[in-house]
């Protein structure tokens, strides 16, 4: 099989990541911060790691302004709902995940003004216009780092120039360039970096995490079972358990841990070279394909390697369908969770076909890929409208 | 080492447990519902058998009606802040663990008015003193299955026929019965059970879950990525979707669904029966060690495998700490993350240490463990106010 779904989640794992789960199972297995003995310290130490690994990563100074969440999903609903309040006003663009725009949408119901920046048809933001969206009660920009749809790269670093000269916070979601693409929270401006654990960091589903700037206090999610200050009605103020309610998943986190070794160790610069040499290959064969239309930045400097496209008089979901079941590539078509961002490149009842690249891929299946495409754009139309559309809708 | 630290998480884990986690990882590792390729398929059905299994378990007629989530503090923060709207009164015990108590004290300062229902001395509470506190505005009674702290058991059914005569919502926190003593949301009348995987159902950490019954509707903690209706702002209505946002932990729940088919290999009555077989063991062993007494019910059958004590004279942490680094025994001493019951014991002040026993315990660790104690028991009081006190207080 070919797997050109990793914006969803990696796949392969390096072989080191489960097998840190299956030591951490084994041999580190208790609950890491609730007992005191040893091998409940040995789990701890494991978490610390992760969370080590990442402050390195991420250039944050204190590994423990990490909290670590089920997904980045559940880090950008801390962000959004735990630092704005009712009256306060936040900018974002018309290319974010709806990991950003439903919680954006019940905090609209209560007495948050939202300002979605349209996006050019490419999916990039011009940075003018979301300085021209900011008000006096502006209290932040949340913005995605990379679009999961186009694979648009977003201006973090100006932007957080723009931020920082407005007194305004930047809430970034890194779902698709974590592990990819330097991320630097201070040199970048970031207050609040939402990022999942099992994309490209390559640790397992069931983790994720939220960088929060040091000095910033959100409400939290979820309160209790923190291991800490047990004798207080409250949530306790501690960093990093403030946050992270409830027994932790060490067995996940120290698959993280290895594959944040494994990012070092490979080197990020050398996996984002392959995985971006694979798009420049995928959009060079594309191009010479009748009929193929590719979403998104003309130049690759330009792009995440995530990239969608469309086969003239063929719907997505099934040409998707079509992938998996007789050329055993999987993929993902739909609406990709981000309706605005289709709204924004004009698909939105089209729908597009994702292709997302790993550094586990190589020149082989991207030409397989295009040799497929190529039979497929040459079946007549009318076979496709009959197809029944199993594609998902996220 | 002799692992009596189960009510914190379970270990070690039934070797099909890991197993399904690394097949889970290198040969279903897509993202389930999110795109339409085969493995994605793959690791939706992993992910649904857990559901089906727990579905069987807890005696729920659709598995939909459960959702899963990080751990049971997630989903008791779910059920309580979903449920509970200004102006509604809750019930609760004075024998709840931090993740019912602190999401109360949260929801007590928006509106919503707490009783807590003083418990007996061993931990158990009188229906009738349950019953008196209920007034017209309650909208819930939510309560553990046992304590964390004496193994207490609650009489459930019993709560559950006078929630029900009284149109009143049940919600029970099974943190220590989940996988060992017998739940049937219908006959007992829950609405929201709340339980964790890596406990009693030998799951690995990262996993829990909140049954929520047919026909309550619950705000979501989290919305966003749910990978169905993409194209609405709101969160999708559909479950189990509505409650799960963001890519779910389907290696986790690979690792659930081996836990839960151990049970039902092994029969649930012959874990309970071991377990019980060893706390009444430890129990007898116990009551002849001078200074020792042991907190919650004397009868056995009114108990969960987790038994709580204190040694005449020696602080909860330090026995803790010489148990783990002189006896190679790991337990937990501190308030175990529930202040307001200790309170009810009388040792908030004073801390307690506890052993809490799985089916992978046999009577030899037990027989061993007491000895220990005994060694401890008779060693002067004064060398143990000298030593520094390490237990966690959580």
């Amino acid at each position: 099989m070919i797997y050109f779904d990793s914006a969803a989640t990696s796949w392969p794992k390096p072989r080191e990541v489960w097998e840190a789960m299956e030591h951490c199972i084994k041999f580190a297995g208790a609950n890491p911060g609730r007992s005191g003995h040893q091998m409940a310290v040995k789990a701890g130490r494991l978490v610390d790691e992760a969370r080590e690994l990442l402050a390195s990563l991420f250039k944050i100074r204190n590994p423990d302004r990490i909290v670590f969440t089920l997904n980045a999903t559940e880090a950008l609903n801390l962000a959004l709902k735990g630092l704005l309040k009712e009256g306060d006003h936040v900018v974002t663009s018309s290319m974010e995940h709806n990991s950003v725009t439903r919680p954006l949408h019940v905090l609209g119901t209560k007495g948050v003004e939202v300002t979605k920046v349209s996006c050019l048809a490419d999916g990039s933001i011009r940075v003018k216009d979301l300085e021209a969206a900011l008000r006096p009660n502006t209290a932040a920009v949340v913005i995605t780092h990379a679009s999961n749809v186009t694979g648009t790269l977003m201006p973090i670093a100006e932007i957080g120039q723009l931020t920082k000269k407005r007194g305004v916070r930047l809430i970034v979601d890194a779902a698709q360039t974590a592990g990819v693409f330097d991320l630097d929270v201070s040199f970048m401006g970031i207050h609040l970096l939402a990022f999942p654990g099992h994309k490209g960091l390559y640790g397992p589903t069931g983790t994720g995490g939220l960088y929060i700037a040091e000095g910033l206090e959100l409400t939290p999610l979820k309160e209790g079972g923190t291991g800490s200050k047990s004798e207080i009605p409250d949530q306790p103020d501690l960093m990093p358990e403030r946050y992270e309610s409830g027994t932790i998943n060490s067995v996940g986190l120290a698959g993280l841990a290895a594959g944040l070794k494994f990012i070092r160790r490979e080197g990020m610069d050398q996996i984002r070279s392959h995985e971006m040499n694979l798009t420049r290959r995928f959009l060079e064969g594309a191009a010479e394909i009748k009929g193929l239309t590719v979403y998104g930045p003309k130049e690759l400097y330009a792009r995440a390697p995530v990239v969608s496209f469309s086969l003239e008089g063929k719907p997505a979901g099934p040409v998707a369908t079509m992938l998996d079941q007789q050329y055993r590539i999987a993929c993902r078509a739909g609406l990709h969770c981000a309706p605005d961002a289709h709204k924004t490149l004009g698909t939105f009842e089209q729908k597009l076909v994702r292709f997302s690249f790993s550094y586990f891929n190589d020149e082989r299946e991207v030409d397989t890929a295009i040799r497929s495409l190529q039979e497929i754009a040459a079946i007549p139309s009318e076979k496709f409208n009959k197809k029944e559309d199993k594609s998902c809708g996220c």
